[in-house]
C-alpha cells in the first residue's frame, strides 16, 4: 500500500495499513533529531503555515522543529491579530493564504470539523493538530509508535486511558488507533466524563480505577481540564486526584512491565502525583521525543512527494 | 534605465520606468513560487525585519514569504512588548536594530511619514509597507501587476477605485501607479470620503456607482473600515451597501471582459456581496499571489545588489 | 585553556581566561556581520530556543541573530500563552522542550537562579539572557569586547558605572568582568539604590557624581527603571536627572578621550540628555554592533563543538 491522502484530519478515516505507513517513515526519521546537524533537506522550499485557533505552544512547536527539520519554511499565521478575528470565514482566510503557494496548513481549531471544511476547500494539505472535542491525530500517532517502540507491537496490548473522555479528542484519536492496529482499550473516570457511545468506538468503560490500572501494558492519563469544575462536570480537583489520580499506592498495583502514559503537559498533584511522575515507568518525555519524528513523517508524506 | 534607490516609500517618488522595472523583476521571479522547491539564493545571509506599528496579518505573511523565497533571514520585531512602547522614538528603535547590521526593514506605522523618517536616519533600505492615509506602495505594485498580466498592459485601461478614498493608503499608491503608467482612473464613494484634491492626482470623481462600474475594465473595491461609521463619516454600512456595494445587478452592469479586484481581506455583504466575491471576474486571489512575486522583486531590487 | 562549560550563567563562576576565550572568538565572528553574505554554517542543524519569562525584544532579537548567522534554527517559546502560564514549573517546561532534542535554551526570567536551575536539570546548553537582580552575562561581555576595541585592553581601564546598581545585573555582571580583568570600577547613585556589599565584588562607592565621571575612561549609564519611583527608591525622576543625568555640563567633564556607554534602550531625558546621546564619545550603537558578535561566540562555545 502506498500513501496516497492529501491531508490528514483524523485517525478515523485511516486504514490500518496508512497507520503503519506513518509509524514507518517516522521510525526512519527519528534518527534525524540525534545526529549532530539535525536536518535534512526533504522539503526544502516547501511552506507549512501554522494556522492555531486554540492557543498551544507544545504542539505547535512540534510542528514547527518536525518542519525545521525537514528543511521547511515554517510561518506562523498569528489568528487573533488577524482578518479572522475580524469575521473573515476560516476558509476565506485560508484560501487567501493558499493564494501565496503554501504548502501545508497545520490547523487548531477549538471547532471540531473546522480542519476538514478547509480541507475541502484548499489544495494544499491540512493537517489536524487538534480540532474540538473531535481528534488529535498526531497525538495518537506519536502514542502508538511510543508503545510499538517499548513492546515492539502493539497488537494485544492492553491500555487504560483515564480522565475526562468526554472531551477528549486525545482519547478519540487514541481509541481508533489502538483498536484498528488490535490492541485492547479500556477507559475509565467520573462517569458524567464517559459517554456511553464510547463503547461503539471498540472500547471498554471500566468505572473501578483499580482494575484499569491493574492488568494493562500501558495506563494512559489524560490532562484534567481545570474548567470542568466550573462546568459542574466534576465536584473537585482534591476528589478527582483522590478517585481517579494516581498516587503511590496506585503506582505499585501497576504492572512491573507496564508504563504510564500522558499526552502533557500535566497537572501534578490532579491526574498524576508528583513523585510518581518522575518514576521509570513514565513514557512521558519520550512521547515528546517521538513527537518530532511522527510529525516529520506525516508532513513527509502529505507534501514530500508531491512535484 | 537601472534600479537606484535604497527605500521604497511610495509610488509619488518613482518614475515610470522604476515601476516598470519592479513589474519585470516580479515577473521573472513569479514563476519562483509555482516549483517545487520555491526558493531562489539571491538573498541568502540578508536579514530582512519587519517593524510593524500596526497589526496586518496578510501583509507581513506576504512579506515574510517572499523573503524567506528569496533565502533572506527574517525577523519581526514585536514592536508591542518592544522599548517603543516605553516612549522610545522610531528613529532610536530603528538606528539600535540597525546596529545590528540589517539589511531592510519592512515599515507599516499608523502616521503617515514614518517609513519616510526612518529612511532618512538609516543605511538599511526602508520599504513601506503602509503608513497612515498616505501610500502603500506594494499593493499598488502587485495590482498594477495583476492588471498588466490579465491586459497585456496597463495603458489605456480604465479603472474605477470605489469606497473611502479620504483614508485609502491603498487608493493614493494606485492613483500614482495607474496613473504614471497611463491608465484612466475614476474615483467613486460617499461625498465625505471622496476628497476634492484627488483630482490633482490625475483622478476623475464620480459619485454615480452605476456609471462607475460600466464600461471600465476594472472594478476596485476597497476595504471599508468599520470604524468610519463611528467617526460620522457613513450613517450605517446597510445604506453603504446598498448605495456603492456590488451585488448581483451591478455585478451584471460590469462589462463581461472586466474584472473586480480587492486589496483584502473582503467584508462579505457590504462592499462585495458573497455570491459576487466568488465568481469568474473576480481577481482577489490571484493579487495575493502576485503580491509575493512584486514584494520578492522590491526585496532584491533594493537589497539584493549591493556588495 | 580551553572552553569546556555547556553553560553560561553569569561571569561570577567564569575564570579570566575564559572570558578571555570568548572575547576572541567574538573578535573572529565580528567580520561576519559586515560581509554580504552575513552567515556562517557553524550552527547549522542545530536548534536554539529562546525561553523569555520577561519581555525583552533588544535582547531577544540580538541571540535570534546571532543564532541565525551561524545557521541554527531558532524557536521562539511563547511563555505566556503556554503551559507555564498553567502552573507548570519551568523544570518541566524545560524538560519538555529539552525532549525535543533542543541544543540550547537562551533563558531570561524575572528571578535571579532560575537560569541556573534550568541548568541543573538538562542536558541541553543553557545562556543566562537576564536573571532579575542576578546577572546579564552577555551584556557585559559585549561592554568589555566594546572597551577592549576602542582602547586596545581592559587591564588598568578605569570604569564608572552610574545608576542603580542595587537592582541590576547589567551593573553586577560588568563589575564581575571589568575586575577579573584588571579594570577599576567605580559605582554612583542614588545612596538607596547603591549597596554597601557591592564593595565586595571589587567595586569603589561614591556619591559624588562629578568625582565619577572625571578621570574615568568609560562613564557606564544603566538604564532608569522608572517603577523605582512607584518604590519609594526615588523621590522623582526630575531629581535623578538633576543629580546624576549627564548633561551638557557633566559631558564636557568627561575626559576627551573617555566614552559614554549604556545597555539600551537610553531614557533620553533621565540618565542622558538628548543632546548628549548623540555626541561623539556615545558608543551605544557600537555595543549593539557587538552584542551580536559576542552571542554568536557565546553560542558557538557552548553547543558548536559537540558532536
Amino acid at each position: 500500500m502506498e500513501w496516497k491522502r492529501k491531508d490528514l484530519i483524523g485517525l478515523e478515516d485511516l486504514e490500518k495499513e496508512e497507520i503503519e505507513i506513518i509509524l514507518n517513515v517516522a521510525e526512519s526519521f527519528k534518527d534525524v533529531s540525534t545526529r549532530s546537524v539535525k536536518k535534512v533537506p526533504a522539503l526544502r522550499g516547501k511552506t507549512v503555515v501554522n494556522l492555531f485557533f486554540e492557543p498551544s505552544t507544545r504542539t505547535r512547536t512540534s510542528f514547527e522543529l518536525a518542519a525545521k527539520r525537514l528543511s521547511a519554511d515554517v510561518l506562523s499565521f498569528d489568528v487573533s491579530s488577524s482578518s479572522v478575528s475580524k469575521g473573515e470565514t476560516i476558509v476565506d482566510t485560508a484560501k487567501n493564504i493558499e493564494a501565496m503557494r503554501v504548502d501545508c496548513f497545520i490547523v487548531r481549531h477549538f471547532i471540531s470539523g473546522a480542519p476538514l471544511i478547509i480541507s475541502q476547500n484548499v489544495s494544499s494539505s491540512v493537517i489536524n493538530a487538534g480540532d474540538g472535542c473531535h481528534e488529535h491525530p498526531t497525538q495518537a500517532l506519536l502514542d502508538l509508535f511510543t508503545v510499538k517502540e517499548k513492546f515492539g507491537k502493539i497488537k494485544g496490548i492492553r491500555i487504560s486511558i483515564i480522565g475526562d473522555i468526554l472531551h477528549s479528542r486525545v482519547a478519540r484519536s487514541n481509541i481508533w488507533g489502538f483498536k484498528k492496529l488490535g490492541a485492547e482499550v479500556f477507559v475509565c473516570g467520573p462517569p458524567p466524563l464517559i459517554p456511553k457511545e464510547i463503547e461503539k468506538m471498540g472500547a471498554k468503560i471500566t468505572f473501578d480505577i483499580e482494575k484499569a490500572i491493574e492488568n494493562v501494558d500501558v495506563v494512559y492519563l489524560l490532562r484534567l481540564q481545570r474548567e470542568r469544575q466550573k462546568e459542574n462536570f466534576l465536584s473537585s480537583l482534591k476528589e478527582y486526584s483522590f478517585l481517579y489520580g494516581i498516587n503511590e499506592e496506585r503506582y505499585e498495583k501497576i504492572k512491573s512491565k507496564a508504563f504510564i502514559m500522558h499526552p502533557g503537559p500535566m497537572n501534578r498533584g490532579v491526574e498524576i502525583k508528583s513523585e510518581v511522575a518522575e518514576k521509570d515507568k513514565s513514557l512521558i518525555l519520550q512521547q515528546v521525543t517521538n513527537g518530532i519524528a511522527v510529525r516529520m513523517a506525516v508532513l513527509y508524506l502529505t507534501i514530500g512527494r508531491k512535484i
